[in-house]
């Protein structure tokens, strides 16, 4: 039975249908959706996004972009959480935040149309995302953006959403997005703000859910249980090696994506006996190891990584976060790539064992490692030259949709999640399984770690690393 | 003697060499420069900017935009104002801003490179302009930004440039844009930041400020010691009729555009005995009259106008502002465009006839009048039914070029300014006249101020209007 946990987890956060237009009265925030606010500052902005690529469809006339532009914008904005605004309020009251139903979003602030400078390659729209990533919402507005971008290459234009943490969390507005997206070229595809809930689509996500994610999350909610714990500060929380991820940041983005073959990973997978998350998490220790040693030094320990997990929502919650963080070293202090993946595979088979031993971990991880205790790490009070002040960085798992989909008969080929920086994290990396690939998004504050664009640029050389460690390939290698 | 203040003003304004990095001493700011700081809030941003449109040059290959982004990003930040930015200050020492050198600005911030959707014409580029000129500043970077925009069509590209009010104003922007451009196709192209001492070209911003425009800015200031005064407040200030041009404002704005011949409007100007000036606050003032009836209502009184005048600048004064505020009635209640015309040009001779027996109205100007007292006229605490708070509107002239210019091989065909809203202000509509034509900017408050975009859609129908009223054209009158 425990088996089911993850899976019905997922289930719950995605089987309710949008919510249409309310009565006019407040909504409370729960104290983890108020943090996001409190917590925000301008070095510090709190939303989130993704970014749909797609293909334009065959013969699309010169002014498709144009029209499609123009429907979107027809629609009324009267579905939650993209109708609410913050309810201006005094005093102690701001201690409370409430949402109120705005009844006339203008939707012509909300919608824009942009587009890329030639080429319009993967470069260009990259330096496009950081820049609207690096915009904060305007608060006084519902708190989300929806940008149209043309000029992608080759025939294809790109959906960026952004929205805030305190509305939405990844997996939230992945399922919001699902809204807009149909399962064939001639589907109706009707924008978020705007899904009739008689129309709304089957929930898709649950779809990703499969044992392989289950795995995963399992592993990692294992490690609560560990019985030799990592090295822990002053505050009982285990802390990772300091380094240059670590530290101030300033509110500049630089946004960068990657797509891998979900099929080559899982031959590397099968190869090692190991898992697809394994594999993830491997060729992300491959390229920060690589990066770390070009720009800083690699830690003589292994970086620790934060992985937030979806929880199960409360009755009736279709806004908000449902989220807890755990932890996972990445075993970046390895430098023979096989043996960096077998480690890493070795201590999430410990983990998941552990797990099955421990059937209160769920409880554990959300009361005492928390997103929220993540996310409120001082960011400058760090003065152990040794360690940082908790995890290294995030890397976070949004399962995504597993049959192709399409958006006004355009295919989507990409939905890269854009996150946010947590603590005094300076990289989030969050990855999406879609289709048959997995679609990393890399974001960073470039005012403070420069150039995390090469993390994407190079993650197919990583990848092509541990074929080779695990033997897939070899003719390849010999004829390179 | 006294025709030549004007003249004398603008050359003192355009005469400096732009000023090399400094000892890394601070700068204090002036009164002026440091209210459009401390007036600044996100309702009310204290950014202007110039929008400059070129024609590419003949067969420019595809990838000209990336290597003219490419060539700016090579050249240091180390001419004021473009390499200053604010002290951070703690306590009292804040109501004393400072600016301090930074001597390794990050370019990449402040470079920017986007595109416009299809079909890209001029409706594309006044929406990508007002989302840029909606965004506030980062107040702890050196206060500017310049966005190269590519997609325009037929051929075409532009330049937005954005800056603080408290770093520059219209005239000195325009005078720092003026240094990256040539008199020839093959002149060297530098960017304005980075602009050598030595080979600083010549200003041109003295060259419009021909007869025409001094007798201008002198009926203007003519007004000041009218002998029978408008109506006014309690406050001594005269007062606009109360019209929806006034009250609060968001951020949010949005900027159009046009541009009128200037062989038509100094047609008209002859045919009538009256400036070119005369003609464009005439057909300012008709545009206003068809906006104000569909949106709101005429106001049975004349709306006043604020215009902004450039003053002397102080010794080795290269940054900030050197401005004053007079205003003018705009004879919007009167219907007959004819009479229109001539009761604005009556008034303006009025006013310079009593300029000329007043030798201390430039004084007058900027003890009783100044930009500041505009600017800071308080934007919600009008509740006289009766009377707007001060001026309706302002409409500014920036003077430019009157030589067809070019940057990087591709000629200018356009110069626009974008500027900012002052007090209870809604809208603004500044001119600048560059080779062969008037360009008109026309910035607004969209939540308050709706669809100002029809006022530039609807210029040159005022200005066939004018033609028609003082008999240019008959013969097309009769055959349409």
């Amino acid at each position: 039975m425990k088996a089911q946990v993850a899976a019905t987890m997922l289930q719950a956060r995605s089987g309710m249908p949008p919510q249409k237009r309310g009565d006019g009265s407040m909504v409370k925030l729960n104290a983890q959706d108020a943090s996001f606010l409190a917590m925000e500052s301008s070095n510090a902005p709190m939303h989130i996004g993704f970014l749909l690529t797609f293909k334009l469809p065959a013969k699309a006339p010169a002014d498709f972009m144009q029209k499609l532009h123009a429907k979107l914008a027809r629609f009324a904005v009267d579905v939650q959480p993209f109708n609410l605004r913050l309810k201006q309020q005094e005093g102690w009251s701001k201690l409370q935040p409430e949402w109120e139903v705005d009844e006339a979003v203008d939707l012509e602030y909300h919608l824009r149309h942009e587009a890329l400078p030639w080429p319009g390659g993967e470069r260009e729209l990259g330096l496009a995302i950081s820049r609207l990533h690096s915009l904060p919402l305007e608060r006084s507005r519902p708190l989300w953006e929806c940008t149209l971008i043309e000029g992608l290459q080759p025939g294809r234009f790109a959906l960026y959403m952004k929205i805030h943490h305190a509305l939405a969390d990844g997996v939230g507005l992945m399922n919001q997005l699902s809204q807009i997206l149909a399962e064939s070229p001639r589907g109706a595809s009707l924008p978020p703000w705007s899904a009739p809930v008689a129309a709304a689509p089957a929930p898709k996500a649950t779809q990703a859910a499969d044992d392989d994610w289950r795995r995963f999350f399992e592993g990692l909610l294992g490690k609560i249980g560990k019985p030799k714990p990592e090295r822990k500060g002053a505050s009982g929380l285990p802390r990772g090696p300091r380094c240059i991820l670590n530290g101030n940041t300033t509110g500049r983005r630089r946004f960068a994506t990657q797509r891998l073959e979900l099929a080559r990973v899982k031959a590397i997978a099968k190869a090692a006996d190991a898992t697809v998350n394994d594999v993830v998490l491997a060729v992300c220790s491959g390229v920060l190891r690589t990066y770390l040693e070009e720009v800083d030094r690699i830690p003589k320990d292994s970086l620790l990584v934060s992985v937030p997990v979806a929880l199960p929502r409360e009755a009736g919650q279709t806004i908000g976060n449902s989220v807890a963080g755990v932890h996972a070293p990445l075993a970046t202090h390895i430098a023979d790539p096989k043996k960096r993946l077998l480690a890493i595979r070795d201590a999430m088979r410990d983990a998941k064992e552990e797990f099955n031993r421990l059937p209160v971990a769920l409880n554990r991880a959300i009361n005492s490692l928390g997103m929220l205790a993540m996310m409120m790490v001082p960011k400058r009070e760090n003065t152990d030259p040794e360690n940082a002040a908790f995890t290294n960085l995030t890397i976070s798992n949004v399962p995504g949709p597993k049959q192709k989909l399409y958006f006004n008969g355009a295919e989507m080929d990409g939905m890269y999640p854009v996150s946010v920086l947590a603590g005094d994290h300076r990289l989030n990396i969050t990855v999406l399984g879609y289709h048959e690939g997995l679609h990393f998004g890399f974001i960073a504050c470039p005012d403070t770690l420069s150039s995390v664009q090469k993390l994407a640029v190079r993650l197919p050389l990583a990848l092509r690393e541990l074929e080779r460690a695990v033997g897939i390939g070899r003719a390849a290698r010999v004829n390179a």
